[in-house]
């Protein structure tokens, strides 16, 4: 048992080491099936744990849907959906594919993602933010949804990866280090590292396109708060990538949702998904709409929770404390203190200057979560239950322990305790 | 006495309801000639209350000599400075040209200034920021300095000119809002304001100008932190200048200093400086730098905390606590919440999430510092004592009382008490 403990304890800070030596960077722009292998044919990538569209929820369909469409497998909505049930269209979940998405996470052959590498070579990739209002990733698929996904494809992408290639790449780790200093917890708020990232790469786009498609993008990017979010994924999860599959460590290395379950995936456990019922997120909702209209929980942003951001960096974020339903900064101070109490570390790059420069807690402890019954905190998007509909609001959801406590027997089993 | 009271109360109330419906728009960028009449000849501007050549200090003598060599006036240095003794460039004070200039405050007809205008046409401006290093602000005119005021002249400026015409022009007090949000104080720190700014100018420059022009000034705003500093001060000076000459009013209308001065003017006492002698910084060094070759403080900038900005908002700029000679955020939060004891209201535009929204503290009282014995306190660069050398640090200084001790007893004297 001690040996077991000694075991654990240099697993863990082994990983804690990859972690904070990680140094990814955003290296391009590329359609997905380019850089996910396993993207071709009639395949579609989804957020969270496996299941089959049989068990999908209505924003997933809707996304499914759309991306049917895009992809031009199916002439209609009816059509598409028709594909879907019939199994005529292969799903496979994002994390198997070093790939992340925010709420459906549906990733097709032809969409854009955005590339994010380390010096080793490993790396991961997410799709584009697509902006606000009716989107994909919340379960829209109507014709604005498709044109601007098109837009996306075939003006957005190719001026994004010139201006990087251009640019040679952003490294992401210094940068998001500085939005946390400006109020981005980087999964609510991206305000500040979306306006850090088209500062560093303006001049090289400038440079490495036509006036009139850059002009387009910047306009984007100038309305796009969000942005950055998705990077931040792709950057986090090419950061967790480091830490998977190091024996005997209980580090969590993924949370994600599908909308039917929550799963995480534990590094000494290598790729076993452990589960539990999806929690409904609680927060604020867009006029016209209420609890009774939301999606359970959805999508692989959760991504950022792993590795210290978001509801583990609140304190870096008092402009949102109302969206997640906290009263006050300081409310938003204890819940990065509490997140503390359930993580291994605190990060030498990413630190919170509100709590004297602190560094983000990470490096969750399956261990600590169920000791102490603390659940990790993400703040989330709430999507409408029903296909089609599209984004009805924000707040914040708790983990569920019961799936931190399935994973800890199986550590148990595992490695024997 | 009671009825000066009520007088002095609807005097300041009046004011503050001017200073919170202020809008005002960065508008363009021209040579100072077009835009200050007084610019005629060999003329120059310069921070703080008026003083003569003889009176200069080291670094302010040193900006003198770079603009003289800048405008062509003399060829040399020697003959800049024998230009200076001789009194044939006459000197006159930015505040008494609706102008406000960093450190030195030097403004020359040819050079370059932000403009900045609200919907009444009242209108102020102040010159581009040059960047870090070897500057002209901070008394330094060796051939990069004059070198790099060339490029602010002939390409940023017409670049940046024709992005804002473009653009119709750029909202301030929103943009500020939001980098208030975002850890900037707008004087030590200006990393959110400058990156919003490029963020929202980036797509009009890119159609204004050739991508050489616009790559040259998109990689300068890149590297340039501190470049919305300028654009605060001219915003803040339009401000003020709304409650300029408000009988019986208290509040403070302009802090400044040239090197020898601290001055400041009251409303209710129209254009009159009352002074003390310029303090020195408290605060942090360049490496090979300390106290001994500090000068005196100077420069317009304190413009900033005259309305709420700077050491008024450290609550809001965490990140800059150990500039500024402060132990921990909550130190910060207790110097915005001191300088609230001496302010007459708290902006409704301009709020700190971290004290859970409220506004930043404004409009600087006179009879409340002097009964309270606080004295408003200034964020501030530091520049070396002789000329041509530059800036050696960055601290923070208290204006001193026994200028606000002379303008109440002014005040006292005009109005009776």
């Amino acid at each position: 048992m001690s040996d077991l403990a000694d075991r654990i304890a240099a697993a863990n800070a082994r990983a804690l080491d990859r972690l904070w030596g990680a140094s990814p960077v955003l290296t391009g722009v590329r359609p997905a099936h380019e850089v996910i292998p396993a993207l071709l044919g009639r395949r579609l990538l989804h957020a969270g744990p496996p299941l089959s569209a049989a068990r999908m929820c209505g924003p997933m369909r809707g996304a499914a849907v759309g991306a049917i469409l895009l992809e031009g497998w199916a002439e209609d909505e009816e059509d598409a959906a028709a594909l879907l049930e019939a199994g005529a269209v292969e799903l496979a979940c994002t994390h198997d594919h070093g790939a992340v998405g925010p709420m459906a996470g549906i990733i097709s052959p032809s969409m854009p993602v955005l590339v994010v590498e380390d010096r080793d070579g490993i790396r991961a990739c997410c799709p584009l933010n697509e902006g606000v209002g009716a989107v994909l990733r919340f379960g829209a698929y109507g014709p604005p949804v498709l044109e601007r996904l098109a837009w996306l494809r075939d003006v957005c992408a190719p001026t994004l990866d010139a201006a990087l290639r251009e640019a040679g790449g952003l490294p992401l780790v210094p940068l998001m280090g500085r939005a946390l200093a400006m109020g981005d917890e980087m999964h609510q708020r991206n305000a500040a590292a979306t306006a850090l990232l088209v500062r560093e790469l303006a001049p090289a786009l400038v440079g490495a396109v036509p006036a009139a498609a850059a002009r387009e993008v910047l306009a984007f990017l100038a309305a796009t708060d969000q942005f950055f979010l998705n990077v931040a994924m792709a950057a986090c999860k090419c950061m967790t990538s480091r830490i998977e599959g190091i024996p005997c460590c209980t580090l969590v290395t993924a949370m994600s949702r599908n909308g039917v379950e929550f799963g995480l995936r534990v590094s000494g456990l290598g790729e076993t998904w452990f589960t539990a019922p999806a929690p409904f997120p609680q927060g604020l909702y867009f006029p016209g709409y209420g609890p009774d209209d939301a999606s359970p929980d959805l999508g692989d942003s959760a991504i950022v929770e792993t590795v210290g951001l978001g509801g583990f960096a609140m304190a870096a974020a008092p402009a949102v404390t109302g969206f997640v339903g906290l009263p006050s900064a300081r409310e938003a101070e204890a819940v990065t203190r509490a997140m503390g109490e359930i993580t291994a570390g605190r990060s030498p790059h990413w630190r919170i200057p509100a709590l004297d420069f602190d560094g983000v807690p990470a490096g969750i402890d399956i261990r600590k979560v169920v000791a102490l019954q603390v659940a990790p905190v993400i703040n989330t998007g709430i999507a409408h239950r029903r296909a089609g509909v599209g984004q009805i609001g924000a707040g914040v959801v708790r983990a569920p322990l019961a799936a931190f406590e399935r994973a800890l027997e199986a550590f148990a089993a595992r490695y024997g305790a």
